[in-house]
């Protein structure tokens, strides 16, 4: 199977200019089939807030009513993925981008009221390899902003993370997934304060003595355990690193076996 | 060679929620490959205003400056295009919303500076033709939205009439292209107090003789020299009507020769 790698980078990096023009050039570089995932949360935030809109946030997820949900639609599937696909075109990338209602490439159901009512929130339900693998065949380069849609006419907002992890386990049955996650650290550090400490390589059995030495710990586990999730779900691995480092194969690989 | 039917629709049309709803049932009732082209203007400028942005327009265009053209960005490709997408896609219409930076699409130039400086207005320079057609042929339905980018990294605000006639042009190598203008009347009429009294159908000559006696004057007279333009160019017919006469086959069909 062909390789395909798919990046996960946060709203903060494509806000900021200078760290969104790293970003694309070191995209631009990485070889074979690539999507990029984005975020955009703090941008859409300001926005709202200019139009007067509250932002309200439960447990770090937003809560999407009618209007903020038109906000993320204008601040993600407009002003921040349209600004990453003309920066992407302008460096010979043949980038498109898109939301899960385009293609109806992820299909998502409005998340059922529990203890939180979310709003206009999406929990993912297919998504849809046959659109993805037609445009990455021909040689176009995905840019995923975080929505879905309901198949019924409701737009979606959705956790980009999510949104990353349940394409790389769909594309996994057509393509060898190398799915990477950028965070603000260079790694899974060994050290939390150390920036060279990062962990080269975790399979299953290193995470666990990791974990029993408490040396991985808190919000780390979450997105570990996500990530051996996906690899169960047939991704070939995941790296966990720094945006500035994905041209150049660094951070934290995780395999379900070394 | 196959049909394909180009339809342009103004802002007013997509931003009221009845006339968008039928709109979209109509328009999924059409046959064969077809291709949406929506404008977007006044929420553009309701939203610029709730922003503190001035909209100031000349004979017409808009003036994109910078924030203008961050609003234009967000309304355009994002509210308006997407829930246009999400509503095509609830009527199993397999659409997906594209920008002229999206594929590399349309890709045009900043307007140069002559008497008035249009500042982020894009005039296309070239339809991208394979990548259309790789979309049409699989049974996907594009909706553009009125920008175009200069492959230099630059979105870039283009009128949706010029993007709807330009995309038809050089789409007309590869299909038998219908290209339909939605205006406010019933089509081009023989008294413009009576919406009953609609030309069916105009050639070159026929046009020449109601210039003549004056029964087509004003603002009519451009938009039917830009469909001569396109006929031109190979498109096999124009149609000005009315939006919600777009399944019905009704309004004023223009060709070369009848």
């Amino acid at each position: 199977m062909k390789g395909l790698t798919i990046i996960k980078v946060g709203g903060k990096i494509v806000e900021e200019e200078g760290s969104l023009q790293q970003l694309l050039t070191d995209f631009s570089k990485i070889d074979g089939h690539k999507i990029l995932v984005h975020g955009g949360g703090r941008l859409a935030s300001t926005i709202a807030g200019q139009l007067g809109i509250e932002s309200r946030m439960v447990d770090g997820r937003r809560i999407t009513d009618e209007a903020t949900l038109q906000v993320v639609t204008m601040v993600y599937a407009g002003l921040v993925n349209k600004k990453i696909v003309a920066g992407l075109q302008a460096l010979q990338v043949n980038a498109l981008g898109l939301t899960g209602a385009d293609m109806n490439l992820i299909r998502a159901a409005k998340r059922p009221v529990l203890q939180v009512d979310y709003g206009f929130a999406g929990d993912v339900k297919e998504v849809n390899t046959s659109a993805l693998s037609l445009l990455l065949q021909n040689g176009y380069v995905p840019v995923l902003s975080p929505l879905t849609h309901d198949k019924k006419g409701l737009l979606l907002n959705t956790n980009a993370d999510t949104i990353a992890a349940e394409t790389a386990k769909a594309l996994s049955v057509l393509f060898d997934v190398t799915l990477i996650y950028c965070f603000e650290k260079s790694g899974v550090l060994l050290d939390e304060n150390d920036e060279t400490s990062v962990i080269p390589l975790l399979d299953r059995d290193l995470y666990a003595d990791y974990k029993a030495e408490g040396i991985i710990h808190g919000g780390m586990i979450p997105k570990l355990d996500n990530a051996f999730l996906a690899i169960d779900a047939g991704v070939k691995q995941v790296v966990i690193t720094k945006a500035s480092a994905i041209a150049e194969n660094k951070g934290t690989v995780i395999r379900g076996s070394l």
